[in-house]
C-alpha cells in the first residue's frame, strides 16, 4: 500500500533542536524520526521505526545463520538474582530501582546477564543440552549521569543481546567465534566500517573480550592501533615493566630549593638552573610527578593512593577505572589535602606517601603506587614533601620502594603495543558492539550446572555479546548526511522511493499516483509526496532531509511522459520515460554503491 | 532454514507449573512457550514469540489498511504530563512508580493517553494535519494487586494501543469505527469468537466506549446480552427508576420485634409469622435490604455509605465501583460497625442511617442511597435500628428519603434491557480489546489545540483503541488444546509443520532432513525433530503438547516411500507417498477449517 503523505504522520522541522550537540540527533529529530520525551528518553515515529525495523531485520538473519535462538524478556526484573551477581549494588546509581504495592524490590534491567542464567538452569541439565546461544532485542535502561548526543548516549536504547552456554572452555571459544563472525557479517551489511580492538575484561571476571568501534572523530571511545593489526581500547592497553638499570655508583640523592615548582614545567625550568644534568637538559620525563587518587569502593569507603608516573605523562581516569574494579576514581579535592598534612601539594613524593621513613609501610594509610616506566634503579627528580623543595637523583628501588604498580597513565601515539608489534596511535570510535567470554562468573553465582560426559556435575561457561541497535541506527545517521539532511543506505532507508508530485495539475497526480502502485507492485516501499497546495520547494526540501536515497519528480514533464530520477546522494537527477521509470529505477538501485545485501 | 529440535532452544515439561490456575497457563509452561520471571511477569521463549509475532503481524496489516501508523514510546516515562490528567494519583497502587538518580519522579506507564496527546501537539497545529490514527506494539506494566491467570493478568503484558485525533465530533465518530471496524477483522482473522458491548465510559471522561469480549466461561468479566442484539458489560448495565406508586391509604408503619432475623432468609420466614401479607406470603423482595459500603477516595478518604436494595438483590463491588468513580470499594468491616453505633448490623433502616429523624440531614454523615428499583410509594419492611426489631409497612418518600439513587445491584438474567429490547441473559466473557471516545479529557488537560477552518483554535477529540496482545494470544491457546496438549490455528502456529523422525535407521533421518529441506523450499516454517536417541512415544507427546497443527512422521515407511501426515487437531493419521508429502500437506491446509487468512 502507498505510504500518502497527505495523511502520513510525519512533521519535518525548520529549527534544529535546542538540546542537540550531534549530527544525528539533530537531524533524526528535524527530519521526524524521534521525539525526545526525558533527558535520554526517545519516542520512535513512523520514519524512525521502519529504519529499525530494517536493522533488527539484518540481526535477527544475521542471527539465525549463526543458529541463534530469539528470545524476549521483561524490562522489569526482580532484585534477588542482581543481588547474587552482586549487580544490583556494582551498578550504582545507573540502575532504575523501584518496588511494587507490596515492597518488593525491582530493576529495569541494564542487561540481562542474570535472567538468561536462570532461564537456562532453568530448563537444562546436560551438557548433551549444549551449546546454546540465546538472544533478544529488547529496550533497555540505565540511568546514564549525563545522558547526550540523542540516540547515542541514552536512558532508554534497544539493544540485542545474545549469551552462549557452553560445558567447557573450547566450546565458549566456538560460540565466541561464531557470535564475532556474525557481528562482522552485520556490520559489514550494515555499511559500518569496524575496528575489532582488545577490551578489558577484568572487572566482569571474564576472559577474552572485544569490541566493535566504527573509526570517527565523534567517538566517545578512544583506542589505539597500529599497522601491524594491534587494536585495543585504551582501557585494555598495557604497558610493560620498564627493564631495571643499573643504578651502581649512583649518586646520592639531594634536595634543592625549588621555588615556586607546583607544576611540571615550572619545576623542569628551575632544575635546569639548579643542577645541570649531564649530556643534555632535564625534561619533563626526569620527573617523577604524584598524583592523588579519591577510589570510591562500592561499600562507600574513599580511599586516597599516590600514583607515581613520569612527568610527562597523564593519568587517564577511564584507565584509572579497570585498575580499580568496581570503584569510581576522581582526582583528590583540596578537602582530601587539608585532611592529610603529609601530601604536600606540588612537592609530593614518596616519602611522605609512604610516611616519613624509607622503606616503611606508609603510616599514613595511602598506598603509593608506581608506573610501569619506573624502572627499578632509575633516578628522578621528585617532590621532597616540603613547600618549595624537591628532591634530585632519587632511585627507584634504592631510595624508594612501592606498595604497587599500576598502569594508569594515558596511552600516547608511539607507545609500544604489548603485543611487540611496535608503536601505536590513537583513534577515536563509536562503540558498536562487544563480544565478550565471561566465563563462569554469572554461572557461579547463580549455580548454573550440568552433568558432563562423565556425569559429573560441572559450571557452565558463558559468552555475552550486545549490540546497540538505536546506537547503530545514530551512527549510521552520522556517517550519512550532507547539509541538506540524511542520506540512508539503501537498505536501512524508511522506504525504497520517494515519488513527489509538484504543481497543481490533476494529471500530475493522478500520473504520480499510478507511478507510486506500479513502484509498488514491483517489491518497493513507496512514499509519495501527494500534498496538494504544497509548493515544490518544501517538498524537495522535505524530501532531502527526509534521505530516501531515490527520488521521483512527477511534473510537467509528464505532458511530454517524462519524469526525473533524483539520486539523493549524488544529486544527479536523470530525466526518463515515465514507461521507463520502474525499470530504470531498478538498474539505478542496482548499480548503486549503496547496495548491501 | 530448518528448525532442527536437537539444537533448538525448548525443554518440555512434564509436571504442570504450580501457580498455573488455567490451562492456557498450564500449556504455554509446559510446552515451552513462556516462564515465569517474577509475580505476574514472564520471559518469552522461542516458540512463544514465534506465536506472538504472528499475531502482531495480523494486528499490524490491520492497523494499516485501516490508515493507522506505528509509532513506538518509551515504557519509561516523566510523571508530569500524567500529573496534569490526574493519573498519577488516579491510577493508585497499580502504577509502577521510580526516581532516576536525581530524584525526578517517573513511571512505567500502564497506558500512553498522556505521551500520544503530547506527541500530536508537538508537531501538529492545524485541522488540515487531521484526522491521525496512531498506534504502537508495546510493553505495558500495571502493579495488579493480584496478579494471575498466566497472561491473562499478568503485571507486564503486550497491547497494541492506538489513539485517535479528530477536529470535531463527526471525525470522531468516523475514526471510531474504522477503527471498531479493523478490531472486528482481527479478531475474525485470528478465529476469536467476540461480542461487541457497551462499557462504561464515565470515569475516564469519554462517550462511546465498547468492549470487544471472548464468550468463555473462564472469563473474568460478566455481561448482559439478549437476542435483540442488546449487550453491555455489567458495569455499563443502567437500571432505570422505577414508576412511582399510589401510597394514598397506606396503612402507617409498624415495627414488630423479630429475634434472631440479621438476615434476610431469615427476616422473611418471620416476617410470615409476625404479620401476613394480604394475597401471598412475604419474599424477599419485598425486604429493604441495607448494605453500608466503605469508598475510599484518591485523596484517601474512607467514607460509608448505606446502600438500599431490595431484599433479593445483591450488591456487585465492579458495578459499585463505577457508580463511585476512582474510588475503591469495600463491604464495611467490624471496625467500621464499631464505630458508628448508629449501624445495627443486621437491623439497619433509613432511620439510623439518616440520623435520628425521618427527612432530616443525615447527622451521622453517611449517605443513604437506594437502589433504582425502590419506588416512591412503595411499602417495605426494613430494619428499626434495633437489634431483634423491624419495621413493616415503611412507604418510600413518605417514611423515609434518601440522599440519592445507585445502580449498584448484581444484574440478573431476566432484567429488562435498559433500551427496551427485553429481558437480558448473563454471559462470562475474556476482554480481548476495547474502543473508546475519549473525548476532550486529554487533551484539554494537556492543551493539545488545533486551528479550525475559522482559524480559530478548538481542542481536539480523541479516541482510544487497546488490544491485549499476550491476552490474546493466551486466548487463543485456552480455546485450542486438548488433553495432550495445545492445538494452534494453522496462521498463528510457531511453525507450520514438525517433521518427526523415528527410530536410529540413518536412511530415516535423511529422507526427514531432505524432506524438511523440501517443505521450507516451498514457503512453510519447519520444525524438524532431528533428536537422536529419543523414542517415538517421547517425541509424538512433545509434538502434541507444542500443537503445530500438521506433523509428518517420518519412519520405517521410508524404505517403501511413505510417511504419515497427522492433523493435530483431528488426529487423523494419513499415509501419504514421501514424494507427494509436500503437495498432500499444502491441499490439506487448504482444505483445513482453520485457515484464517
Amino acid at each position: 500500500m502507498v505510504t500518502r503523505l497527505s495523511t502520513f504522520f510525519l512533521r519535518t522541522l525548520r529549527e534544529d533542536p535546542a538540546d542537540a550537540e550531534v549530527t544525528s540527533h539533530r537531524l533524526l529529530v528535524r527530519a521526524g524520526y524521534i521525539r525526545r520525551q526525558a533527558p535520554g528518553v526517545f519516542a520512535w515515529l513512523p520514519l524512525g521505526l521502519r529504519v529499525k525495523s530494517r536493522i533488527e531485520a539484518v540481526i535477527r538473519e544475521e542471527m539465525a545463520e549463526a543458529g541463534a535462538f530469539e528470545v524476549h524478556f521483561p524490562a522489569l526484573l526482580p532484585r534477588e538474582p542482581y543481588e547474587r551477581t552482586n549487580r544490583w549494588t556494582e551498578y550504582g546509581e545507573a540502575l532504575f530501582r523501584l518496588q511494587d504495592r507490596k515492597g518488593a524490590d525491582y530493576l529495569l534491567a541494564p542487561t540481562h546477564e542474570e535472567a538468561f542464567t536462570l532461564l537456562v538452569k532453568d530448563l537444562y541439565s546436560s551438557y548433551k543440552d549444549l551449546p546454546l546461544t540465546i538472544f533478544q532485542i529488547q529496550d533497555k535502561y540505565r540511568d546514564e549521569a549525563r545522558p547526550r548526543a540523542g540516540l547515542l548516549r541514552g536512558r532508554e536504547f534497544t539493544m540485542k543481546d545474545a549469551y552462549s552456554f557452553d560445558v567447557d572452555d573450547e566450546g565458549l571459544e566456538r560460540s565466541y567465534l561464531t557470535q564475532r563472525d556474525a557481528y562482522e557479517r552485520i556490520f559489514t551489511r550494515l555499511g559500518l566500517e569496524y575496528a575489532i580492538v582488545q577490551a578489558d575484561a577484568g572487572a566482569m571476571g571474564g576472559s577474552r573480550s572485544e569490541e566493535f568501534l566504527h573509526p570517527t572523530p565523534i567517538g566517545e571511545d578512544t583506542f589505539v592501533r597500529n599497522d601491524a593489526g594491534y587494536a585495543a581500547n585504551v582501557e585494555a592497553f598495557a604497558t610493560a615493566v620498564a627493564a631495571p638499570v643499573d643504578a651502581t655508583g649512583a649518586p646520592a640523592p639531594v634536595v634543592h630549593s625549588t621555588p615556586d615548582t607546583p607544576t611540571i614545567d615550572a619545576l623542569v625550568a628551575v632544575a635546569n638552573e639548579v643542577e645541570a644534568r649531564a649530556g643534555s637538559a632535564w625534561t619533563a620525563a626526569d620527573t617523577l610527578k604524584n598524583v592523588v587518587l579519591a577510589v570510591t569502593g562500592v561499600d562507600g569507603v574513599r580511599e586516597l593512593v599516590v600514583i607515581a608516573l613520569p612527568g610527562d605523562r597523564e593519568v587517564d581516569l577511564k584507565r584509572a577505572e579497570v585498575a580499580f574494579p568496581l570503584a569510581e576514581v576522581e582526582p583528590a579535592t583540596e578537602e582530601d589535602f587539608a585532611a592529610n598534612p603529609l601530601l604536600v601539594k606540588g612537592y609530593i613524593g614518596p616519602w611522605s606517601a609512604r610516611g616519613a621513613v624509607l622503606g616503611e609501610t606508609s603510616s599514613s594509610g595511602i598506598r603509593y603506587l608506581v608506573d610501569p616506566r619506573v624502572a627499578e634503579g632509575s633516578a628522578w627528580i621528585t617532590g621532597a614533601n616540603v613547600t618549595g623543595e624537591h628532591v634530585f637523583g632519587l632511585v627507584a628501588g634504592r631510595d624508594f620502594s612501592w606498595d604497587g604498580r599500576v598502569d594508569v597513565a594515558a596511552v600516547r601515539p608511539g607507545d609500544p603495543a604489548p603485543d611487540g608489534s611496535g608503536p601505536v596511535e590513537l583513534a577515536r570510535g563509536m562503540e558498536l558492539g562487544h563480544v565478550f567470554q565471561l566465563g563462569r562468573k554469572y554461572a557461579e553465582a547463580l549455580g548454573l550446572k550440568v552433568l558432563d560426559h562423565n556425569g559429573k556435575l560441572v559450571t557452565v561457561t558463558m559468552g555475552s555479546y550486545g549490540i546497540g541497535v538505536t546506537r547503530i541506527l545514530a551512527t549510521i545517521a552520522e556517517l550519512n548526511n550532507d547539509d541538506r539532511g540524511l542520506v540512508w543506505p539503501e537498505p536501512l532507508a524508511p522506504f525504497d522511493v520517494h515519488v513527489v508530485a509538484t504543481g497543481k495539475d490533476a494529471a500530475v497526480f493522478d500520473a504520480a499516483a499510478a507511478l507510486s502502485s506500479e513502484l509498488e507492485a514491483a517489491g518497493l516501499e513507496v512514499l509519495y509526496d501527494d500534498r496538494p497546495k504544497v509548493s515544490p520547494g518544501v517538498k524537495f526540501g522535505d524530501a532531502e532531509l527526509v534521505g530516501i536515497p531515490w527520488i521521483i519528480i512527477v511534473g510537467r514533464g509528464v505532458a511530454e511522459g517524462t519524469v526525473e530520477l533524483w539520486n539523493r546522494r549524488t544529486g544527479e537527477r536523470t530525466p526518463v520515460a515515465i514507461v521507463d521509470a520502474v525499470e530504470e529505477l531498478r538498474h539505478a538501485r542496482e548499480s548503486s554503491a549503496d547496495a548491501l545485501g
